[in-house]
């Protein structure tokens, strides 16, 4: 919002430089147009990954005389991004000043400055969560003293809500609040505004050892931390630099104040204990985020029933747009996305959608992050490709589903890319791999049939989605980027969602949600389990779109046999014409 | 060999380490049976792999008293290795100690060692290399000028063989010849004992400017190279712990005796060039590696013309192996293989076998790299499975191919293994892919089919291929082992092996070589190139053990084109009962 605010950019992403005589914003693809809309003549449009183009501390180095000073806010910069600017910048004898104690923007923003949310947060049911807060936090305490740490500082938001098994409203779409915790060994503190803590949450609290302190408190305590000797774990990947900064020089301060005393005195830390005379910071990532990715059978069995019903609501939904664009009605996109919130809403335990959603008409749908404006938006063209993807908050699980329809006739063109996008789904569906595979091993079953004709598209496969949290988590996913090396374990839950795109005409993706499960094989090579995923998502897949020469005897079993789960799933949650609809889409195709 | 005269172990990869009381030896899983019987009480043998067994660093470092001096022969290790092995031992004080003037097991062997081999090289008909040698150091020299260098030392053999069209016979199997190259900006001297020097062999290198030195001059010509500034570029993941060390020690000395100078003195290399005062080296991967993967048109054309030779010798011996069988006649490992030599040897331009053969019956075939001797080896057992992997150098090319046969009745679980093992050779052999794909990417293809029932296999895909050179080569694989970041680029050439082994009861590989070609897509979605696979193996693959019943239509197909093909190419080659053999086993099956 400060971002908006100095710039007038509204896109999610982006970085704004301002010098004494120039200022520069640093978006990504998805929003070079409307970059060009919204920046003034004041600002430079930065195409971040266009040839040519610097990144904010090449041109910082290009445009500042030498020795300049360059200020951040340390609590919006994450301890490796801020090093990693701070080097890059070293190299011109710039130096990066963190301001602590004032945001520059807020001080242009002054008073008319929204205030920060204030909701209430609740308790996330133990029977959603399937392990209490107790539990949760003894398991990590043994992962700190095998790490050699004696408190671990946890600033990720969706980790606080998962640790805690609370859930807020302050951040749209993620039911998550603002907080910082710290775990020690024997107690653990929540940083967050008192305000938004009802007499049941701060009993809930109080329950598993947790104590209460100031959102603002966060540095003091950090400090207190290091003055007292501790091992503090951070995870300089996501911890902001304010944070691992404050920990760095109170460490160092400790370490000074020793020299200063007379060399009789004891000291608590000596070496040999086999660490050294002082704290020191426990690297690592962080422990909550794996712990996290794999659900228990709680929180499968809250996913499991959540997308039943957004199923239901999608059927509801299909149904009432067909019929609308058949009856001629002109729906425009936002109009389309907003009824399709009503029909989630009515679903039990609906809180929020989990994202903006997509609906794209067309060429729109090219645009893999499109989110339609109410005022610039197209009316939904029968004779074009609809791509909706779109999900929801359930008090006990969270969706994220694309489905692309034709509401007329599509082309042979679109039918061989539709198809061949649906092969790849199938097959990554299908994959059995050993323990131990990580995600992109098997991104390129997505791929492969579109490579076949020379297509591909420029997104990844699959990412993990929280259980009644974030829809976009980690740390595992399934992208032909193939750093990461996270194995898929069981429990995890990851997107299928192939696509292919062709600029101006149209856009296709086909997503379902899946978690890893055990597979029966019948041999186990290596005494290692296989594995495999089972599907969350019950929702038809328009055959319309399907060319059947390209499909298999296998993907045409495939494809019935997952018609055949979603009409015996969803049809008890549906009467009317829902009903007949859903019957109608889910009726075997004989090849 | 000095491994094997010190230890009696004659396996082809391990570690000795000896201490003043103890004997150790390292080797890996593929020779443990054989190092047990080989090594007398004296030796402790480690499995290295295994839970539990020390690395020889990590042995050292228990076994020795603090401040240990170990000695190598600098010539044996890579200086990378070297470096690491130095690091790793200074942990407990040791010192690395160099022994560039003797090797500890020639002072015990004495007399009786053998002398370094001593056949004449040849020159590799440019016809056959396709580039001369002046070219292909033109080429050279323009990287050595980009990369800021002004001479390269090449160590390893194969690549002096390559850049220079030459062929030797000092190593086994590889037409190679031990030698140095030193490549300057303006000439290139070859470190060769010249008795190996044909008249025609010097005209040769006379006429690309490249002057011969004595094999044992090699480290003063790197220290005069330092002497006189030059930038030298080192590989230092394959040169030897000998030339880098000197070349690291005389710049030393050089940096130190400007020191020395008066300071009025000219420095000719001083920093306004942008280089610092002294000779450094340029650190990175040899350029010759690469270009010598991609193959040219007449390297190509090699390859495939003395496949096609290799097919007919392998027809005319199949033949005859299931004649002798059929007859009853015992027929060993080793005499099968021999059998297939005399075959290969009748082909024109056959010069050696590519590797030792591996001629396996039954649960032999479940050792990967098995090799049968005289004494100890099986008679080839009709009833049981029998893998064959084998390849030959020819004067135009290098073949390298696995069939696995049943000379009678396959089971049911030989025939799924088979299949799937074959379903994952095709899946592999039919890929296509955008440019810049490394091979691991593939990797999952061959092996998704055998993962669906929980089977696997312990080694990598695909391994690239010389032309008319070593069967083994870098830098691209395809490998489950997700490191080797090397995209598979336009004329190379990699091996196609998926395999299953069941231990103590059978093996099964199905190895063809391919050629990375461009592919003419309907599409080229980001504008790239799509490639894929053309064999150059073209030799029946045995139907009886084929399980029809999990073959799709489009994998029926695959077989009974790549049949018609094998026909078709090597037919012509034959006749009598070799030419109806072949004839019997390309019949097209019906599903």
């Amino acid at each position: 919002m400060r971002r908006t605010y100095i710039s007038g950019f509204t896109g999610s992403a982006g970085t704004a430089v301002i010098t004494k005589d120039k200022a520069a914003l640093w978006t990504d693809g998805r929003y070079f147009l409307q970059a060009e809309k919204q920046l003034n003549s004041c600002w430079i449009l930065m195409r971040a990954g266009n040839p040519g183009v610097p990144t904010t501390s090449e041109w910082l180095n290009d445009v500042l005389a030498p020795g300049g000073r360059v200020g951040i806010d340390p609590f919006l910069f994450s301890s490796d991004a801020a090093e990693e600017l701070k080097q890059a910048i070293a190299t011109k004898n710039h130096e990066l000043v963190y301001l602590h104690d004032l945001n520059l923007v807020d001080e242009v923003w002054g008073e008319s400055r929204p205030k920060p949310p204030k909701k209430p947060i609740r308790i996330h049911d133990l029977k959603y969560a399937g392990l209490d807060v107790a539990s949760k936090l003894s398991s990590l305490r043994s992962e700190l003293v095998d790490a050699g740490s004696s408190a671990i500082v946890i600033s990720v938001l969706d980790e606080v809500a998962w640790l805690l098994n609370l859930r807020g409203s302050d951040v749209p779409h993620s039911p998550v609040m603002y907080a910082y915790l710290i775990v020690e060994l024997d107690g653990a503190k929540l940083f967050m505004d008192n305000s938004k803590v009802t007499p049941e949450v701060m009993d809930h609290l109080k329950k598993a050892g947790i104590e209460l302190r100031p959102y603002d408190c966060i540095l003091t305590e950090i400090e207190s931390l290091a003055a007292q000797g501790t091992h503090l774990w951070l995870d300089t990947s996501s911890v902001n630099a304010a944070i691992a900064n404050t920990y760095k020089s109170a460490c160092d301060k400790y370490m000074g104040s020793l020299g200063n005393k007379t060399t009789g005195q004891s000291n608590i830390y000596d070496s040999s204990n086999g660490q050294s005379g002082g704290p020191t910071g426990v690297y690592g990532l962080s422990p909550i985020s794996l712990a996290k990715a794999v659900k228990n059978h709680a929180e499968l069995e809250g996913m499991r029933n959540s997308h039943l019903r957004d199923a239901a609501a999608l059927a509801q939904f299909w149904v009432w747009v067909e019929d609308e664009i058949h009856k001629d009605v002109k729906l425009t996109e936002v109009e389309v996305a907003d009824k399709l919130l009503d029909f989630r809403s009515k679903q039990a335990g609906f809180i929020d959608t989990s994202f903006d959603t997509i609906s794209a008409s067309g060429a729109n749908g090219a645009i893999i992050h499109y989110k339609p404006e109410t005022e610039s938006c197209a009316v939904v063209d029968a004779k074009k490709l609809f791509l909706l993807d779109s999900g929801a908050q359930y008090v006990d699980g969270t969706t994220d589903i694309t489905r692309t329809v034709h509401f007329g006739e599509p082309t042979a063109r679109q039918k061989e890319c539709f198809t061949r996008v649906l092969q790849g789904h199938i097959a990554l569906d299908q994959a059995v791999f050993p323990e131990s595979t990580p995600g992109f091993v098997l991104d390129v079953f997505a791929r492969s049939f579109l490579w076949k004709i020379g297509l591909d598209y420029r997104h990844g496969t699959g990412h993990g989605v929280g259980a009644a949290l974030n829809v976009h988590e980690g740390p595992q996913s399934i992208s032909f980027r193939y750093g990461n090396m996270t194995p898929l374990l069981r429990g995890m839950i990851v997107s299928n969602e192939p696509g292919y795109y062709e600029d101006h005409a149209f856009g296709i993706r086909i997503e379902n949600l899946l978690y890893v499960k055990e597979v029966d094989t019948p041999n186990r090579f290596g005494g290692v389990g296989y594995l495999g995923f089972e599907k969350l998502t019950f929702v038809p897949i328009q055959s319309k779109l399907i060319d059947l020469s390209l499909l298999s005897a296998v993907e045409v079993d495939w494809l019935n046999d997952y018609h055949s789960q979603v009409w015996e799933k969803v049809s008890p949650l549906l009467d009317g014409s829902a009903h007949q609809w859903l019957w109608n889409n889910t009726r075997p195709l004989v090849k």
